[in-house]
């Protein structure tokens, strides 16, 4: 290609912005609960949804913490229409630096939730979705893996490159820290799900069913270790 | 029933067992891993089967490990002819105490394996079984739940609720513990599995996919975070 072909090809400077993975903390919490209550709408399952600021915070963000990716991890995605300032150093975790990058655009993109996902650490970056993982253990290979419970970005921003951009940070995660793999379920009908997971390379397997206790059938088995608590039900 | 009809239903002492469900110690490590091999072989999955007492050890067993259930977790079922002894303590968690059970059978049960399988806390107790869980996440209910990786009772003592008993140890801790729900896999084919579930109060779900990286595919993501390295294969 001559050099002038290329110089048609460069996007203008206001197609383009900045983006960042970096490890969730406590000040991302109202935002986490957004992007999983929009992340049900999309699934069919707000009718289980019960997450509050209260309760993420509890549980993802417990005061001592292991480090991230040895317990429940949430991942931020970010983006920025100028270059991300140094981070402030408060939430970053030693284990998992910051991942930034330039995004070219077609076209400039049209957010109208920006203002509700604006990124608490400051500048104009808005919260353009999320990964939430935890470790996993494969007694097989004998070696700990990392399990995706949920991978999202606003429907704004989708079909960009962003969601390959979340898997592959933990992906890659997962191979530096020695693992075994990293799995996650596909709904039978995402179709589009499917197929962009197999072009990133990974396996999707037949399906096995998975089985659940909760709720009462699950409590059922609390008191005195009543094995045929169910059968009396 | 009279008294008399319900002396007449009691077993013989000689076909009664007693039964313990405890934290697995790196001293199980062996029996572990031949455990896990059966479960390969059953499962027709010997071909992934690449732990070691090593591997095992290290990373079930690290130093430092987190409480029970916080991590990679095993219990142990044991069967022994005679009441267990008092604990000797030294594997023993606060967090979860052994669960002792005298089980009634309908005959001896003869088990060609119980040599190998000696329980390494010495006695007659042979190991019959374990259940291998983790902690995992629901976003949904922003609450942690337990996901069972494994489950297995060895082929001589199956039939006889013992994997009741060890599910019902799992869900009945996860109760406990307050979380929200317990987990696992089952494949599609396993049709006593799927009864014995539902038995259980389980629900058994459709079948979701699962997406799975690993091996050379997911080392293709280590380097400088490549989130396009699948499309160079």
């Amino acid at each position: 290609m001559s050099s002038a072909a290329a110089a048609s090809l460069e996007k203008p400077a206001s197609t383009s912005v900045w983006t960042r993975i970096r490890t969730a903390d406590i000040r991302d919490v109202p935002n986490i609960r957004r992007l999983i209550w929009q992340m049900a709408e999309f699934e069919l399952l707000t009718n289980l949804f019960s997450a509050t600021e209260e309760s993420l915070s509890a549980t993802l963000f417990p005061s001592h913490a292991p480090p991230p990716f040895l317990s429940f991890t949430v991942l931020i995605l970010e983006l920025s229409p100028a270059p991300f300032p140094q981070s402030d150093g408060e939430g970053d975790s030693p284990a998992f630096a910051p991942i930034v990058r330039k995004l070219d655009l077609e076209a400039p993109v049209e957010d109208p939730e920006a203002k509700d996902f604006a990124s608490p650490q400051g500048g104009e970056a808005v919260v353009a979705g999320f990964v939430l993982c935890f470790p996993s253990y494969s007694s097989l290979l004998a070696k700990p893996g990392l399990y995706i419970e949920d991978i999202f970005v606003r429907a704004a921003w989708r079909r960009r490159g962003l969601g390959r951009m979340l898997l592959s940070a933990v992906a890659g995660q997962a191979a530096r820290m020695g693992m075994g793999r990293v799995e996650w379920c596909v709904l039978d009908w995402n179709m589009n799900a499917i197929k962009f997971y197999e072009e990133m390379g990974a396996e999707v397997l037949p399906a096995p069913r998975i089985g659940r206790l909760s709720g009462p059938a699950m409590q059922a088995y609390d008191h005195g270790n009543k094995e045929d608590a169910a059968k009396k039900d």
